[in-house]
């Protein structure tokens, strides 16, 4: 059992969290039968934290996690903060195996290209 | 002449704000001749900011501008603080014709695909 986590920072307003939660359901969907499930998580602010939802995810008996970070920058949440808090879950469960994938900003070649797509739906 | 200006937020990290500048880079050759240029700015800490970003293009005979924010939540500053530093130089510039496109985050479908994309790669 594989589990796709997508970590954003969280944010007060409720509608930008819930943009997150309705992207998890989208690579869920998208992503076929690659996860057995997806789920969101956030850095600050809001519940569920990292920890909370890995913890979640070992309970559904996921045996591998995916930390996905939608991210666009490396900065220290990138860098420091998802990292630790993922480790306080790996540390406390050795026999899971809980990888960070690449975050979002690192991908510029391929974000280039959708933001070329965002502007030649504008220009229509 | 059209300039694409693309908006990020700015960081205390240099090499987050390079990201940036390597990515409008990018965004100049993908483009092909679509844009006479292609320049980046940012909302805090950094400069230039987006008046100053937008006064550069003019001073180049710009007639239209293209802001592009690349943010992933629509929270203030996509809502509220973009806007209202565009809307300066609008002001006065009322010749100048300036839009803004829509941000990063409202791609979701995109951004989930290209999400499975890093993963994809992660899993190689």
């Amino acid at each position: 059992m594989n589990h796709l986590l997508l970590v954003a920072h969280g944010s007060r307003r409720a509608s930008s969290n819930e943009e997150v939660h309705r992207l998890a359901e989208q690579l869920k969907s998208l992503a076929g039968t690659q996860y057995a499930d997806v789920s969101a998580a956030f850095l600050e602010l809001v519940e569920p934290s990292i920890p909370a939802a890995i913890q979640t995810a070992i309970d559904k008996a996921a045996q591998e996690i995916i930390v996905l970070p939608y991210f666009l920058s490396r900065g220290r949440h990138v860098v420091t903060d998802v990292p630790t808090q993922v480790q306080i879950k790996q540390t406390e469960y050795p026999q899971v195996k809980i990888t960070i994938a690449p975050y979002l900003g690192a991908e510029q070649a391929s974000l280039a290209a959708l933001l070329l797509e965002i502007l030649s739906k504008h220009h229509e």
